[in-house]
């Protein structure tokens, strides 16, 4: 196996043997193919692509070059998990692990931290005093068994070859390829060891791919990933050209998924929630159409069954909730503005964009991986697209740690909050596509 | 400057801003850019190219990434130099150094070693008992100005961007990139303070292009970053579909470069040679018209002048050659074969690639950067294309070092000469273009 070959061939976008790209693989994870080498190669492969038998070798190794999660012994239930490829104030999982155990689910959640503009499951979990997201395998099975669902983050026993892929691509560009996100999503699925999974593919401005098409190719590629492998994969592409919800910022939108698992909170959101749990029935083999399965989820979500299950979840992973207050004891940001409109009109767009990187620069997310966040800060938005305002109308309010930010966030607000003359649009359907096996 | 930033700029085929791009070589050559971000990088370039104004800048940073030679002071006339992309039998160096330099040219030479299939002017050299390639700065320019000529190899102080980015694109698959290697050899050449250059870019199978049309595109880009620069540079695109004269491998080379300078040898490699030549001449100012010095140089040539010179040359740089000895006193095999054709026919091809591969199979090139060579093997070609053999006629001599080796050579000669029926093949031109700005 000579290195520079395998780069040249897939460089010129010719077949690779499936025996010397493992070999390939293999030699990255000894150190005999260097970092530079391995750049190369996954710049050759945004460029040209793999093939799907490359896809399934690629999957395979980095499945191989770490542990799968022990599904040994007896459990109540299917294993299934959700995940989505990433949002802003997308606070889902939060809901859908406990609502999904509710119905009879093992789910065993691995997340993972904000990404660019969009944020993340570790992030918020760790919002609320005490939550470990880091806890040893034996731990994590402990807490799936009594919880039905038990959420942290991606250990250094799974997928180690994912993890050092997914730094270098970090740093050389090489981060939206559909087949290289095809792959670091599937293998942390795959070694979940589950018998379903549904995917929540986001498109829009405030997705990592904005066009349907490319959404619609990268649910077809990880569905069929599964597939090959036996395991039963749905995808749901849901639109993401404005925030989900109506916060945005760690604390705050868990105090959101708190208030939907207590039969609150917005439609949009909770809406997707009932879609996603519904999905999740279906992929385990516990219902046998999504209608009846909607139905199901919607019902178990207003039973409150959930909301007492993620409350014994945040226990069991050492976190201190309190229900009986209205902010949960969720740590609250010490300042506050009111955004109001300046002129009437009909809100015609709300940037996810602008108000993810707004997040950021109130302190809530990063801009290099090793910084610390201020879970406390972010925006509640007070009006939804299609709402007529009028001038002094309150459009969000946003929470900071300092008086510099709320100048900060103010301007984020109003840039993201699009005011125009005339009719509402019609409303944006939030369920684009399904996407199954 | 966010390294990220520019690769995915570049991948995105967007073009960089100049100051960025200056700003990521800098940060490599310090170190806050690492390989492997320079590898994603040179990928993305390979797939979509530099601008003019972005190789420019590349080509910049090489040059000053290390010194430039001395010109100052009274020099005898033009600096003038050749540069060849790289053939099998290819050693014109070593006849039009010393050649331009009778006709009135200083020769500030630098070179390289063999590369894949293709041998190196440097590897010929030290075939010479002696001769030293590696000789420090100020000795080169007391040789060039005794001389005339001098001919190194590149020393670290000259370019060494360029040798820190030649060595991870050998490793990367990163090498065929047409503005990468205009960047190579301009930033090479534009550091030895030239009035003049001529290229000699080779097409064909024997060479690295094997079409006219990337030949061309490379001596455009060439010959424009030179005039960018105010460098008369002049490109010759010469056939490789066969090797140039009649031997392969390093010290039977220097011994047909030897008798080409004394007035023998090969039509197709002294003809080259004085085109060469002659060009030089153009591209230094010395001749008005190509055809005025061509034939300055064939006289030139002829007169002897050009052998003395490239004798002293050899004794400057420590080298023993004795011109009453029939070897010269090179290095010579103790094992030769003469293979001889097994059938009658037309001489119709002699494939460059299989004897080049076949001189490195022989131990007289490099599978790695680091080995040793075998000066004294190779093969001496008995026939040309064209050429009507009877069973028995000997075809090529195999010098060896081994017995093994003479069996290994016999059977890339046989692989590398075919043979057929009827008619002889028209004569293949030597020099197909002229590409001059």
């Amino acid at each position: 196996m000579i290195p520079q070959q395998i780069i040249a061939r897939k460089r010129d976008g010719e077949a690779l043997g499936l025996e010397e790209l493992h070999d390939f693989l293999t030699a990255y994870l000894d150190g005999a193919v260097g970092d530079d080498q391995m750049a190369a190669f996954l710049m050759a492969v945004y460029f040209n692509g793999l093939a799907p038998a490359e896809l399934d070798t690629l999957v395979t190794l980095m499945i191989i070059s770490g542990e799968m999660l022990e599904r040994r012994g007896d459990w109540p239930g299917p294993r299934v998990d959700k995940h989505s490829t990433g949002g802003v104030g997308d606070k889902t999982s939060l809901v859908v692990a406990p609502l999904a155990a509710e119905m009879g689910m093992v789910v065993p959640m691995m997340s993972g931290r904000g990404l660019g503009h969009t944020g993340g499951t570790l992030d918020k979990l760790e919002s609320i005093p005490g939550f470990r997201t880091r806890v040893p395998l034996d731990e994590f099975n402990r807490v799936l068994r009594r919880v039905g669902c038990a959420m942290i983050g991606q250990t250094e026993e799974i997928a180690p070859l994912d993890r050092r892929l997914y730094a270098l691509r970090d740093v050389t560009a090489t981060v939206p390829s559909l087949p290289l996100i095809t792959a670091s999503i599937m293998s942390k699925k795959l070694a979940e060891g589950l018998d379903g999974l549904v995917l929540d593919v986001k498109v829009g401005r405030g997705a990592f791919l904005s066009r349907l098409e490319d959404a619609r190719e990268l649910a077809r590629a990880m569905v069929n990933v599964g597939a090959r492998r036996g395991l039963s994969v749905t995808a749901v592409l849901s639109a993401m050209d404005q925030p989900l919800g109506r916060t945005i910022g760690n604390a705050l939108e868990v105090r959101e998924a708190l208030e939907c698992l207590s039969g609150d909170g917005p439609g949009d959101f909770r809406d997707l929630c009932v879609e996603l749990g519904a999905e999740m029935a279906v992929a385990g083999g516990l219902a046998a159409g999504v209608e009846e399965a909607r139905s199901r989820a919607a019902d178990t979500l207003a039973g409150g069954g959930p909301l007492e299950r993620f409350l014994r979840l945040a226990v069991a992973q050492g976190g201190a909730l309190d229900p009986s207050r209205s902010d949960f004891g969720l740590p609250t940001a010490p300042r506050t503005a009111v955004v109001t409109a300046e002129e009437g009109g009909i809100v015609a767009a709300i940037d996810p964009l602008a108000l993810g990187y707004g997040v950021i620069a109130l302190g809530g997310g990063r801009t290099r991986q090793d910084q610390e966040i201020d879970p406390r800060v972010g925006f509640v938005l007070q009006v939804d697209v299609g709402d007529r305002v009028a001038r002094g109308d309150p459009l969000a309010v946003v929470h900071s740690a300092t008086a510099d930010g709320l100048a900060t966030g103010t301007g984020a607000v109003r840039e993201a909050v699009g005011l125009a003359a005339g009719d509402a649009p019609a409303p944006l359907p939030l369920i684009l596509e399904r996407v199954a096996g």
